[in-house]
């Protein structure tokens, strides 16, 4: 450095940061005397942000003209000089460092380059009330670089959350605590989605956004803005070189989500090193070809006022989501750590967290809040409670005018389905017409969509075949963003993902999303943290196996069915006609804490006898048997498109004079939740005859058929020819059925 | 339209077309005196490449002053004035037309669009053999938008490759035909990769360019650039849109690959109709921002001359790659179809292929390829033999002076092994020290770097976490393209596509690749490509399980295991010790056509009794036993860090006097390849009291265990917390496995 003095990088910075405080803050961007700027006073919030009409007006006004001091408690001769934001940024990254080191485990750089923005959001900008995490119109806040969660659970302790007290810091990553690894919506209140896999969290940010974009404008009025808050998110440089993010950054642009704004940290580090060995590209450029708007904040370590200004600029361009670019040092302060990966990913050690405590001048011992930083932060719980009360009231003013918005909103925001909903369900006889699942799913959609407000979802731009526009309503867009038809583009991964912030931001909200289900593997990331993270999306899944035919076998499925049935906590439906896709609509919509992939064919399938909605309810069911006593000579077992060969062959068999049943095994997860008891009347332990057939790969079916019995799959790759043909050539026949059943008996 | 006359879009843009020539074409790009383009008078193009000391330098010259004219044969009174170029076009144009007509399936669209672009790679800048296509050094082209193969199928026909002969265009789509729906390198000789997935191809070249860079590199000489190609790539909207196709060209730009030509097919339509309703970034910035040199050629539909300067240009700029888009109008020539989404992925049906003959004046039966045109694309059978031989006899003259780096070159070439190069495999007892396979796997990987030429590859940043780096090179990137080290940032999607590129760019090139095991989730649809296309990429997978522990459920593959061992032509291998990762690396490298997968722990793990690359190579295998007469009591099966369990529980039950074989589980695959006897021998049929242990979904392991046996697994997601507790808590313990013999015996 070209610094003369003995200082390391660190304490220059610092002494620096400390020599602007007092005098004027150095901003190329705005003019300080109309810089409107969060008040450090405490006072309420609450009475501005009601008078606020515009989204993009500032809600605390401050003199700049006050001088911001530290109060007395705790102040040591070392920091008398250090104003109390900083010791409340230093607070967040001791609690950061002493609870990686206390855990030996963790990513101490990230909270430590970060704390000031962090800071500046949980403090002075962000509306949320601690003691309610799910207060409806709160502003979301997603860490998309969720190895950094440190940062977080210091700023929920801070602002008074139950769910990260100081025991919860303690037991950091440790077994049973709500401060896991990475941040989780399903341990901790206050973490909004589970991040950590790469480009996930801005990505959910964006279906966040989106959410709060539709609903403000189906149901806000001239008089009332009943929805209306912000999303704020932290991705890395790790987040930027993930395909998804650019996929999520090019819907927002495309979108126009003025009130989603991302702080990249620029800290040009990776765990590999510096980013130049393998991420040169210039980011600004990048997203302003996304359609964003772009700031720059050169000094993201003490450049609180410049933080300040980017913000309100963002706030003030509302017709594009804006990156605020905020170069950082990770590991901020570590004297000999900071701006290396050695930061990144390890506890920092005793050695080095002392250097750091002395090149911060932080004398206190782990975990402790300087009782000034806490007493400065306690305004939060008051004020939250008075934004949601005040919302409240603000709502019930709102019913009284709209009873018929607010009832919806009001379902959407708690997630209670209306009574009847099911009845809505389409129903089908053996008489109706053969048709494709993909199509019965659609009429399902449509059917649904009438009586679900907060049904809405697209397609990967395949909507006209996976059949999923909602014909009742038009495109969501930058300009019609009321409507429920989402067009994702080709985007398999980054729609996954929006549609986990979708389901997130409102119990109410049910979004659904569609590709070929052999796409599934661009998006299988997303689809795990909708199941991980308790996101109930639906994915609707076409042309689901050869079937598909002539595209051939980078289009066909095969191991996907399995792939999906091995995943924890989700639910893999293949419904074989139009009452198994009702049953599947049924199962996935009652499913708000578990999402369902629905795999549907693209060909066309008759309706069966025997198939039900209550069926698909118990994952596995007979739908024909001319056996008695629970004892057939042979049960046949299909799914999806396959049940209708399984019933064929027990046409067959039957006319033999077998005892044939036919099972349809629609989820194996639902059928696994059913008690012995049912188990044993559809698959009773003495009939070990059993044939399994499915268009995929047989594995995992032993399961099912046992030791002795015979699965009928596709063990290899697809081909491109017409369905039938492939059909035929691969043995998933009637015949096949027949010759295997026959092998048994 | 602005045009007054009673023609259709399409024949206003033709007639505009045909008058341009003749005269001077139009272009605000290059000086016309100085343009250099391709001849149609099949002067050989040997001569002059021979000469060509640049690669930049121009290889055929064209006095401009020389009408170019259509041969007299068939030539008929509506397209005398048609230049043979534009019959050509419409060759290939109808060609894809009439295919996509037999098949009734299929997307005509494109090669209507592309046929000018694709007319003029093939016919005019690309160097190949026919006869040959697998002569190393010919240019590589990859068709990213794989939906429009018969634009490919058609230049292959044309070209006069045996594999698409007028029979084989007639058998588009149909069972066993060499013209598939999407493009199979593994079915289509003169296919460089497999598509249809979106993206992947754009990857996929990229890793061909990294090839290319790498190997001229290593083994160019001043006086003999004996490698030297470009790589061509053609990508449509549904490219741009996918994530992956970012992430592969923000690494393109990085590492400067100049010899890598992607033309944007910027045809405004996608399967949903116009990107403007989900695609309105403005990719030349994107591009921009990436690194790229980026040209538009504003008329590809007829502009001929433009193409031609856009590549002239691209070549010229030899340290960035370039992006040409070139817009087109999708189905060109289809009076009615043209530029909507009806014409993308159907048949143009009979009234309207009949209309777009009119239209474009096309009098020919269906596949017809008129006489002229034949004759003119005659020449590239003996121009191509000329350049290989040509190629050869340099070959030849390199390996007279620089002996070494022939026979090196040839190896990669040729995918020989060297002899006895499995020797170099490490091998372990158990007194050598306690490792983490991930670290037992980095001594493997630079013990086969120093005897393997084509080992080369990397992590997806975490290389450090992976274990990757081969310590005796240095980094592959833009100013050091001879290194081996690839950086390939945070894109798991895109490196293991660039690997896929780089494997079938020459059999003997083996690119390893890395992450953590969990998110092979983001990189599923390039690694199927790999199993599909029949490239052996390594994927080296570290934090294998829970094992990994504090960084939680987000980070802890559980059904990851289960859904590899679920897809075809896939290696899923998971070795237990030093031993098995000798293995896993000797059946990686062996098993050139199909990817292998390792999964390797974090942890430490102890070298056990009886583990051999011998045993990995049969899959499953008996490590230790005290049984006799092939009767033990029990089975115990582990696999990976569980091995060291299932071992410890076996001493436990030997204690109490049982007999019990030990049996490690390390490639389901490779076991299943064996034979009946040996099958037999290690699980044999009597003996039904099996208990497997796997830190991972149980899914599946009923075949290996059968009804009766007991599977110890985790169907639930992870936990953080450190990873000796979570083994504790989740029950995958040596108690829980005695407790298991136990109650089966």
């Amino acid at each position: 450095m070209a610094s003369s003095s003995s200082l390391t990088l660190s304490q220059a910075i610092l002494a620096r940061a400390i020599s602007h405080h007092g005098s004027n803050p150095s901003s190329d961007r705005v003019s300080l005397s109309t810089l409107t700027i969060p008040t450090f006073s405490g006072l309420k919030s609450s009475s501005s942000a009601a008078a606020a009409t515009s989204s993009s007006k500032p809600r605390r006004r401050v003199n700049l003209t006050r001088p911001i001091r530290a109060a007395a408690v705790e102040t040591l001769d070392k920091t008398t000089e250090t104003s109390l934001v900083e010791k409340s940024v230093n607070t967040i990254r001791f609690l950061a460092i002493d609870a990686v080191e206390k855990a030996n485990s963790g990513h101490p750089g990230l909270p430590m380059g970060c704390a000031p923005m962090g800071h500046i959001l949980y403090d002075e900008i962000m509306r949320y009330n601690p003691k309610n995490p799910y207060w409806f119109n709160r502003d979301r806040f997603v860490l998309s670089a969720g190895h950094g969660c440190m940062l977080q659970y210091a700023l929920l302790h801070l602002a008074g959350y139950d769910s990260v007290r100081e025991e919860d810091l303690k037991s950091f990553r440790q077994w049973g605590s709500k401060t896991p690894g990475h941040p989780e919506n399903f341990e901790t209140p206050g973490i909004e989605v589970t991040t950590g896999p790469l480009g996930q969290g801005i990505a959910n940010a964006v279906g966040l956004a989106l959410a709060e974009k539709h609903l403000a404008a189906r149901y806000n009025k001239p008089d009332s803005e009943i929805v209306d808050h912000y999303t704020y998110v932290i991705l890395g440089d790790g987040c930027q070189m993930e395909g998804i993010a650019n996929e999520a950054a090019s819907l927002a642009g495309h979108w126009g989500l003025g009130k989603l704004i991302a702080f990249y940290d620029d800290n040009h580090i990776s765990i590999d090193g510096d980013t130049e060995i393998a991420f040169t590209e210039n980011v600004d450029k990048r997203f302003e070809g996304l359609g964003w708007h772009v700031i720059w904040v050169k000094n993201g370590n003490t450049g609180y006022d410049e933080i300040r200004a980017a913000i309100k600029e963002a706030k003030a361009v509302t017709d594009k989501p804006t990156l605020i670019k905020v170069t950082t040092t990770i590991g901020y302060g570590s004297p000999n750590k900071a701006n290396s990966y050695s930061v990144h990913g390890s506890a920092l050690g005793a050695k080095e967290v002392d250097a750091t405590r002395k090149n911060l001048g932080w004398p206190f011992e782990p975990f402790h809040v300087p009782e000034d930083v806490k007493k400065h932060w306690s305004r939060h719980v008051p004020d939250g409670a008075a934004l949601e009360a005040e919302w409240n009231a603000k709502f019930a003013e709102y019913g009284k005018k709209y009873s018929e918005e607010a009832s919806e909103l009001k379902s959407i925001i708690n997630g209670e389905l209306p009574a009847g909903w099911e009845k809505a369900l389409p129903t089908y006889t053996p008489e109706s017409p053969a048709d494709a699942t993909r199509n019965l799913s659609q009429q399902n959609l449509n059917a649904l969509a009438k009586v679900l407000p907060g049904l809405l979802g697209g397609s990967a731009d395949l909507a006209s075949s996976n059949m999923t526009l909602l014909k009742q309503f038009g495109d969501f867009q930058k300009d019609t963003p009321e409507e429920r038809n989402v067009r994702f583009g080709v985007r398999e991964h980054g729609m996954g993902a929006i549609c986990n912030g979708i389901a997130l931001h409102s119990p109410g909200l049910i979004p659904y999303c569609a590709t070929f289900f052999v796409f599934t593997d661009y998006m299988r990331a997303a689809i795990r943290i909708s199941a991980l993270s308790e996101a109930g999306v639906i994915y609707v899944m076409t042309h689901d196996s050869i079937g598909l035919g002539e595209d051939g076998p980078t289009h066909q499925p095969i191991e996907h069915l399995a792939s999906f049935r091995a995943m924890p906590n989700i639910l893999m439906l293949r419904p074989a006609d139009g009452n198994e896709t009702a049953g599947a609509y049924k199962v996935a919509v009652i499913n708000r804490k578990r999402p369902s992939i629905l795999a549907l064919s693209r060909q066309k399938l008759p309706q069966l006898a025997g198939t039900s909605i209550e069926g698909v309810e118990k994952g596995g069911y007979t739908i024909s048997d001319n056996s008695s006593g629970n004892k057939p000579d042979v049960i046949l077992i299909g799914t999806g498109s396959e049940l209708e060969i399984a019933a064929k062959a027990a046409e067959e068999l039957r006319k033999e004079g077998k005892a044939v049943r036919v099972v349809s095994f629609v989820s194996w997860e639902l059928f696994d939740e059913q008690s012995d008891a049912y188990k044993e009347s559809v698959l009773p332990a003495a009939v070990t005859a059993r044939v399994s057939i499915e268009a995929g790969s047989t594995f995992g079916w032993e399961k099912i058929i046992g030791s002795k019995g015979k699965a009928i799959g596709i063990d290899h790759f697809g081909a491109s020819a017409p369905a039938g043909k492939i059909y035929k050539e691969f043995g998933i026949t009637a015949e096949a059925v027949v010759a295997a059943a026959k092998e048994l008996l």
